[in-house]
């Protein structure tokens, strides 16, 4: 509600002394604060609701004949990371509003190390009008291992107290736990500045034990999305955090979080839904929040009590009832129209009051994304063009080097030893054994770094494959069984500007473009989707069999992901945060 | 948590590296989030919870033995206006502390239409180290009428705008609803300032129609305190508006809506508690919030839930669910020690970590209050003290004159018409028939107004009786049934720069003192209520039924509650907001 007039005529339009804009008749509303479901109409002006009595006499100059479906608020996703659909929030809009999520609380973490506090705001005006709400959850870790990566941008205390002050953002984004315990002052005044002006502070407690839970719940952590068992979400929970049930594309706590809830017939009030990281083509196949209130439903939870986890629960949380979350006069129209609360489908979606989905497609018309031109130019390299620069020199004939060990569902490394071969002074690959090397190509023009090290898991037998989307720094990451291979994928994404790629020696056999910022594509979803699958391909046709290759190749440099985590300034021991050799002499 | 400092420390006691200021051993821990109760031990350093789960082997400074008590959050008191037991926020302490009683969200619209926002920041600088949080609810209406009472002070959109940028302040108080309804701009932009820093707008919708409701709701009012049956607070709830009950010394709300909540088994997280208006001895004898949660549980809430409402549906609702409300860490540690939950009485209190109360009697030494000496000097009458200025003047030989009728245990006053003998020129009063005067004398020095009306109902066979406690304006109210005893009540309230007094003649029968601005005492609870209670036997003497005289008295002269009101510019008219005659000549 920006200004008087507004509210004025709102008021207005209750009193019968203006038109509506809408009336959407004959509808079963679901109302999300008494639980029931009652049939009547629902009048709205200038995007707001203003009444759900709307009674036949009432003018409006658009009806919306409801048919008897049910109404219900639009879902809210309460943590995301859009970078991981690689599309733009824009561009997003084709998947998701047609599953009748209207709002959006994004933790835009990958902009902000790649292009700091100005490409987030770049990242919130890109979409000046989206079909949902975006509201920013400010990145806590820019960057996130301070000293152990080169990182394109940074938020300090100034740049975070700035952005805390924007109306466009709702919360410190989760917080590592580490910089907490380990009682880092410029993460605790963070989290200060966040409460003193009314944000709330979401958490990130994955694998944390009871006592390094409880001191990180001192600093009045609001929640958590990291829970996999019921028990350590009820953990959570009794130490005040609530809890964002998460599904995304590889983590799905869904399931055994509500067969929890539901077993013990728990209270809900206190739980919401989120899907982090998930990206475009699962959206595309099974949808989105929507997804999770039908699996949740499925599961036996009462329907009011999951569309009460994707409404007005996280609006609570988040301290934004006053304008999101439920059917109440003054809320914004975000309205979804359904036959079945059993197996809830859209069949309309409204945003603001206008009607921007039907039947599972889009239809409201959106204007084009625009990003800033230098945000289209963020991969500037000055080695890495070379088979040479990813030579692991040695004198030694012979060496023990350490190999990060990935798995194909978790993100997660463990860190093994192995004994290489030497020619002509580089540490060989042996691909027939699935060891390969993995590099990280300094990407921002700072200081021309080139980590590398060993992997395990990615199982090419031959050639490369390389991404600009490398959390959380995001520089170029490849793996490869051959220098030269190597090589060409870096050429590739300098080219291209960011984006994936898979080579063989000299060819690429598959790219895709992410031109802004390195991490997103400035396509929509059904060239995305399709491009992404080709690139997919491209990986396993050289030996790959992982489910989601570059997902896996984006998260493995994370050094805060134990136990080996690897960035351009080297091979980083996750557990004791410090720089360690890649590989020692065989004794 | 107000700097980095204090949450260090507070880390570094989770993880062992300081010993606690306090653990509280062996209780049983309700957790309000969970709505589990556990056995354990709750470890607290400078104020705040730390853990709940202190192993034996910790360090503290001082150990309480729980003996397998129950500890659960400090209550909160949602809605007060502490000036209806004129005591200070210090004398307060005596009889809610010992109640549990740990945060107060108090609404001082007296001291604000006496003394302006000074008035208020004395209000809360009074209590330097209260035993509990004291909250404030920024007053809406000051003053309640504007144009139609003199009032000392006036909240205007500069100074609300101030006050809703402290700390200390937590909403806009209750907003009356005809100013929203009828488009009042200042009241309007009051209610978006509020928003705009993230503060909740309370609501007041005593009465009020569907169609006016739902306009009320399009300024996103967060929530109604004056739901009488529990179908009104459905509705309300419907518009998104949460439920304060209200359980006070009159407004006795709480068994209806706890019957409905029990028999449609309805959820009650949007549910809370409030006393609104709740007189000292009505605290002493029965109890406060304590009082509702036990009356709760005896109508059959689960005793999970009644707790719930008392404390973190509270602190969710006013959004400060990170430092009130749970046993959670961080939390202030606010805990009540009680035996039984289904007779809940707290044997043991503490505020801030620190024992204040136990068995029922204030143990914590306070700090006696402070107020400003010009808040002691707020009697400011240029007439008033003679048997002249209350003569109702006519050259008529019999007038009819409208009389305010009052019922015992209502906010309510209803208009009639009787018909008036007049001798020397002044209409005469009719005691035996219980017309009796009734006067407002304006008290800031402003202007010298006196408003003379008639009123039935309080039935005094002769003297009068008068109060500087006069809502919302705090002028002094008198009735009386002759102008000699109302000018020595006016006299008297002078000399005690306010208070309520009760004469006959010349003779002053009773006086109580309230000096500071006129509203409150500055004794303890012990003196005031055997005060208090003379008050009324000496009104009682006079002839008077009402079972509390001087509350009814404090509100008649409301501009706001149908049908009359009397203020010092004159008889109001409150449906059509203007002033009109008293009388008029017999035809």
């Amino acid at each position: 509600m920006d200004n008087v007039d507004r509210i004025v005529e709102l008021i207005e339009t209750a009193s019968g002394m203006r038109e509506f804009d809408l009336i959407i008749r004959d509808v079963q509303i679901v109302n999300v604060f008494t639980g029931e479901i009652n049939t009547g109409s629902l009048g709205i002006y200038k995007g707001l609701i203003v009444s759900p009595y709307v009674d036949d006499s009432a003018k409006a100059k658009s009806i919306f004949d409801g048919k008897n479906l049910f109404a219900l608020p639009g879902f809210i996703d309460t943590h995301v990371h859009i970078d991981s659909t690689l599309l733009t929030p824009t561009a997003l809009a084709d998947l998701i509003t047609p599953c009748g999520t209207t709002a959006v609380f994004a933790d835009p973490m990958e902009i902000a190390n790649v292009a700091g506090m100005n490409g987030v705001k770049a990242f919130i005006q890109s979409g000046s009008d989206l079909p949902y709400h975006f509201f920013i959850e400010v990145p806590s870790r820019v960057p996130s291992a301070p000293g152990l990566e080169t990182t394109g941008g940074e938020l300090g205390l100034a740049e975070t107290r700035e952005m805390l002050g924007w109306d466009s953002t709702i919360s410190l984004g989760e917080i590592d736990p580490s910089k907490i315990i380990d009682l880092k002052t410029e993460y605790l005044e963070k989290v200060l500045q966040a409460q003193a002006v009314g944000k709330i502070v979401n958490g990130h407690t994955a694998g944390l034990s009871r006592e390094k839970l409880v001191a990180y719940a001192c600093a009045r952590i609001a929640d958590d999305h990291e829970c996999i068992t019921y028990e350590e979400a009820k953990e959570r929970l009794a130490l005040g955090m609530c809890i964002l049930v998460r599904e995304g594309s590889t983590e799905r706590n869904l399931e055994t979080l509500v067969r929890g809830l539901i077993g013990e017939n728990a209270a809900t009030h206190h739980w919401m839904m989120c899907t982090d990281d998930k990206h475009p083509d699962d959206i595309a196949s099974e949808g989105h929040i929507d997804y999770m209130v039908r699996k949740a439903v499925s599961l036996g939870l009462d329907p009011i009590k999951a569309i009460q986890m994707a409404t007005i629960n996280a609006a609570m949380h988040f301290r934004k009832d006053h304008i999101l979350g439920s059917l109440s006069p003054g809320r914004w129209a975000d309205i979804i129209l359904a036959k079945d609360l059993h197996e809830l489908w859209a069949e309309v979606v409204f945003f603001k009051g206008v009607l921007v989905a039907e039947k599972g497609r889009l239809t409201a018309a959106i204007k084009p994304h625009s990003f800033p031109k230098w945000l289209h130019q963020t991969v500037k390299i000055t080695r890495g063009r070379s088979a040479m620069d990813f030579r692991l020199e040695t004198d030694a004939a012979r060496v023990n080097a350490r190999v990060i060990k990935i798995f194909p569902d978790q993100i997660v490394n463990e860190g093994k030893t192995t004994t290489l071969g030497v020619v002509e002074g580089n540490i060989q690959t042996v691909p027939e054994m699935d060891i390969l090397k993995l590099a990280v190509v300094e990407r921002y023009g700072k200081n021309g770094n080139i980590g590398i090290a060993f992997v395990s898991g990615f199982d090419l037998k031959k050639g490369a494959m390389a991404s600009s989307v490398s959390h959380d720094h995001h520089n170029i990451v490849v793996v490869g069984a051959d220098e030269a291979s190597m090589a060409c994928c870096v050429r590739a994404i300098e080219r291209m500007q960011g984006g994936f790629v898979v080579c063989n020696g000299d060819e690429v056999l598959a790219e895709l473009a992410l031109p802004i910022g390195g991490l997103l594509s400035d396509q929509r979803a059904e060239i995305v989707i399709p491009a992404l699958k080709k690139m997919n391909a491209a990986a396993w046709s050289l030996g790959c069999n992982l489910p989601a290759p570059f997902m896996t190749l984006s998260f493995i440099s994370l050094p805060t992901v134990p136990e080996l985590g690897l960035t351009d300034k080297g091979l980083i021991d996750v557990v004791e945060h410090k720089i360690i050799p890649p590989f020692s002499p065989y004794p």
